[in-house]
Formats: C-alpha cells, structure tokens, sequence
C-alpha cells in the first residue's frame, strides 16, 4: 500500500519545468518545442507516471462516459439489461457510470447533476421519474428504454405484437374465455399496448374476454394473496369453460399456475397459461411455462447504437442542432413451453 | 440540441484574463485575489459555466470513483449486490464505475487499466479471474466479496455458519440420512466452507451423510437433467428412509423440490429440502423453500466501510503505509419456510 500518484508538482520539480508548462504539456503538447515534449516524456517515464485519462478529457471534453439510471435490480428485466449494457465496453469502449433511483424525482435530478459534472457524453434512461419533457431540457444525447420518451429518443419491445401473439395463440388453441391479468399501467407507459392489443384481438375474434386490472403492490407476498382471490374467482366463475389466461409477467403467470397445481395436482387441460418476460422464473417453474420473450440484448445495443449516433454528432465541427428523435421498437418472440397446447 | 460546454478558452476571452489565470481559479483559486476570484465566478454566471467536476479531481486527485468488477449479473446474487453498493451513494457520495467481467483475466486487467486511468479511489471485486497476490500488486485501496483474498480485505458470508445451521436443522427433524448436492468446488472459495460445515456436522452427530459434488455446467437445461438422475438415485437408494437434502443453492433445490411434486405430487413426510441464498426462487417456488439468506446489505455496507477506511488513510498527509488487510465474515440467517418441519 502507498504508492502515490504522481503530480504535476513532481513531475514540475524533477523537470525543472514550471507547473504551466506540465499542464500544458499534457493539454496542448503542440505549444512545446518536441526537445522539451522528449524530455517531459522521459521523465514520466522515470517517474512511473500513470496515464491520467482525465487529464486528456480535460483536454478534448471526450470523457468516454455514459450514464445509466435504473429504477431497481430487483426483476430479472433490469439486470439482464444492464448486463446487456455494460457487456458492450468490448464493441465501443464507453465506460458507465451506473446510479439506481427508486426515490423520486429530486433524487434523480441530482444524479443527472452529478453525471453531468463528470462531463458524460450521453444517458441512458430506463427510471419513470422524470418526463421527458424534463428530460429533454438538458439537452444531452440521451435515449430512453422501456418509458414514456414523446421528447427523447426512445427503444421499447414491441408490447403491441407481444400481446397480440400471446391472446392469438389462446384464441387458436380453442380457449372459451380469454382473461389478462395485469395492474392498472397509466396509458402513457409502453407496457400499456399490452392491454390494448388483448382487447383487440378478443373483439376482433369475437371471443368472450375479461380484463382484469386490479393487481397493486411491490412485494411478492402481498401480490400472491391477490391473486390467490382472482385464481379463486375464475376457477368459480367458469368451471365448464377451457380458460386461457394471459399475465402480465412470469412472476404473475408462476403464481396462477402454483395455485392450480395446489388445488388440482396437476394443470387440467381447462386451463392454459401465457407469461411475459422470459424471465428464468417461467423455465423453472413446476410446469415450464408459455411466454413472451423480450430481445433484451437487441434492445440494449439499438439504444447505445441511438445514443453513440447522437454522440458522435456532438463531435462534428458543425453538428445538427435539429437532430430528429427516434423511437425504435423490438419485436418479441412467443416462447412456447408446457402450459399452452 | 446543441448547447455547448463552455471552455477555459470561452472564460479568458469573456474576461480578459489568460487561460493560465482561468486555470487556476479552478486549481488554485487562493493564489487570485479576492476582487479577480470575483469577477471569474461573476463570468461563469454570465456564461452559464457548468461545474467540472473533473477539473477538481485533476487538483485534489479525489474523482469519487470507485470501481466495481462482477463477473455476471445473471443469478440473483451479484443484481442485488450491486444495487446494495451502488444505493450507497445516499451515505458516501462515491460514484460507480461499473465492468462485467467473464472473459478472463486478460479482459479484467484492461477493466482495471481503464478504471486507474480514471483515478479511481478504490476498487470492490466480485469476479474471480485475478488472483488475490495480482490485486495486491496494484497497490490501491482494494476490497473483494466473496472471493478468494488471501492477500486482500475482504467481506464474505459466514458460508459455514450458514450450512452448519441447515444441517443442524435437518438433524433436529430428525431425517435419518443427509445429502449434500454441490458443485466440485475449489476448497479456496469461501463456498468451500458450506461443504466442509455439512461433512463436520453430519460426523460430530453420528448421522449417516452422502456428498454429491458431481453437478457442472452453467445452464438450467444442463444442470436440470444432471438432478432428475441425481434425484432418481436417492430416491431409489433410501426408499425408506427420511432424506434430509441441503443443496448448494436455491435454483438447485427448486429443482429436486419440482422433480419431487412432479413424482408425487407433493411434498412426502419422507423429504426435507433446505437451499442457500433466499433467492426470489425459494419464495415462488411451489412450495417456500427453507433456505440460508445472505444479508446482502450488511455485505455490501461493510465492504464499502472498509474500503473508506483504507481510501481515507490515502489522504492522509502521512498515510499509514503498513494498513494490515481485514477479512470480514458476516453471519447468514436460516429462513424456516415449508419443505421442514
């Protein structure tokens, strides 16, 4: 332990150059005679100078940094995103400076504070907090994932044709009545088409459907009871009919199977179940289950792929100050397990 | 779109002075008089001059960086680790730069290049391709978590107070055989200890014990059909007795719990099932696994503690050069659900 950095002041004094002159070495080498740039570099060397890249950002404003905020770890979507994010260092060399923010919105405004005096080149935004209309007024290159982006470029699964998969293939394997279970998403949010797309299916096949909206809650225990109740309502409300249940994701989709598997034993072929998510709960569950899988590594690399774009702009010696926003969406894919037919 | 960052060179022009000048306002500011202190700070306003942060850390050499090495974030361990230590910012203030290294050590020494040449103040490694003498070699204030750390800090799960308490359990309810089912793990691992604490448990008790330490491969696919023999096996071998199982992890006995209600339909009297981690999968599983919970927070709160230690004794004017390296262990908690008694 101890080795110090080393200064300018060091290399200052060993040189016998000015402070100045180090600096300016270091920012504008060209203003030094290439006798005096040889001498200050062999002495670095001498010193065991370690490359200081902040120096150099100092320099060119190109910190190579990019921000991400996340609302939570806790799901499997996040971290399999982040992963996805940070695994991409190998294609295009940009480091990330990572903050979680579930406290609202004066939290993240000063991470967004703090981001920006470290001089990042770019954000990546998947928390709710902030509209984008906010968001927009920082005017950074930035995209969002999976949020409400009407200001701000933007990459999201295509929910719609997830949810159109997911209630086609219930109505093709001859299912009486239709049911989604989800919690009340505000229209606003991607997720949203999700409803929308299975109202529209079922009207548009004429097949009796039921939406119900009603889970609220964070914790698992206290979702588990809720659905324990809406298992227990439809199982009542429909005993003669092949019911096909479309959840809003896996976690949601492992309950309802558990609770048929404890009250029947095994899943009756009056039941078929959909997922959302493709999370690893759908493979290990008791029954492997039916699920719509999001391309979460195409995601991550169209969103860093938007980002660098504006980035890059930001390079130009004449940028495009009237650089058009995008929104680019990801189509899922229906992963069929055990619990359709 | 478009606003730019106001530069050095923006500010000497607004206020007439050099660039040397504007520089050190921001290094140096006592070595300006109060009055031209004044009319810099003035001008920043004027010109909507952004703090840069970078621009201190390059005097004080304190960036705020720590950075943090996971080798994957695919299990429910490092996600929930990671948002542990980065929901710190709260306490301490430091930011995070974040790499995912599965690549090997080539891969992770260029990580740590890129995170030195930033002036990171201190580094928290979870991955295990560099050894623990290469890490030390860096000389910086270092942690690791649950790693090999025979030449640095480190936090780490009491893994053998953990297994000794599953164990204990299985014993007290009296099962008349254990079975341990594992990896072959490296006995330097600190994971080691939970097979070392089965075996020392199962002979001071007299209590007839079975190792497996045959399952390899990382996907739930592979590791699944590897469990449906390990399962076929001992529930042929000991049709008659009471089967005390402890696995290794919580994905591993939601396995042999699955393979047990799919034999039986649910859980015989002559099955106990503990895992290890409380993973979101013992709580969801078809029946709440019993398992050891790691108190990831206290984990992380300690790790990040004794990195602050070693990283303020840095900025010290005499920095102690002979801190010795601490090895923290933290307790885990048996969480009694319903595959026991």
């Amino acid at each position: 332990m101890g080795k110090k950095q080393v200064t300018f002041a060091d290399i200052a004094e060993y040189t016998n150059f000015s402070k100045t002159t180090i600096s300016r070495y270091f920012n504008h080498p060209d203003s030094l005679t290439l006798e005096n740039q040889e001498k200050i570099s062999r002495a670095l060397d001498e010193l065991g100078y370690k490359k200081n890249k902040l120096a150099k950002v100092l320099a060119n404003g190109k910190s190579e940094f990019i921000g991400i905020i996340v609302p939570n770890l806790y799901l499997h979507y996040y971290p399999e995103m982040l992963t996805q994010l940070l695994s991409s260092y190998g294609d295009y060399h940009y480091k990330f400076l990572v903050f979680v923010s579930d406290n609202g919105p004066e939290e993240e405004e000063n991470y967004i504070d703090e981001l920006l005096a470290y001089q990042i080149e770019g954000l990546i935004i998947l928390s709710h907090t902030l509209s984008s209309e906010k968001l927009a007024s920082y005017h950074i290159p930035i995209v969002a994932i999976e949020r409400e982006a009407d200001h701000i470029s933007s990459v999201t699964t295509d929910n719609y044709m997830g949810a159109l998969q997911a209630t086609s293939l219930l109505i093709r394997d001859k299912c009486d009545v239709l049911i989604h279970i989800n919690a009340d998403v505000p229209k606003h949010i991607p997720a949203y088409d999700r409803i929308r797309a299975f109202e529209d299916t079922c009207t548009e096949h004429n097949i009796p459907y039921e939406l119900n909206l009603t889970v609220a809650g964070d914790s698992y225990d206290d979702i588990f009871l809720q659905m324990k109740l809406i298992f227990k309502n439809i199982d009542e409300k429909y005993p003669d009919k092949k019911k096909g249940v479309f959840l809003a994701n896996d976690t949601y989709a492992n309950m309802f199977l558990n609770l048929i598997i404890q009250k029947y034993g095994s899943l009756p072929d009056s039941y078929e179940i959909i997922g959302f998510d493709n999370s690893p709960i759908a493979n290990e569950a008791i029954i492997p289950i039916t699920t719509v899988g999001q391309q979460i590594d195409v995601i991550a690399k169209t969103a860093l792929d938007l980002l660098v774009e504006q980035m890059d702009n930001r390079k130009q010696r004449k940028p495009d100050t009237d650089m058009k926003i995008k929104h680019k969406q990801i189509t899922p894919v229906l992963i069929r397990r055990d619990t359709t037919s």
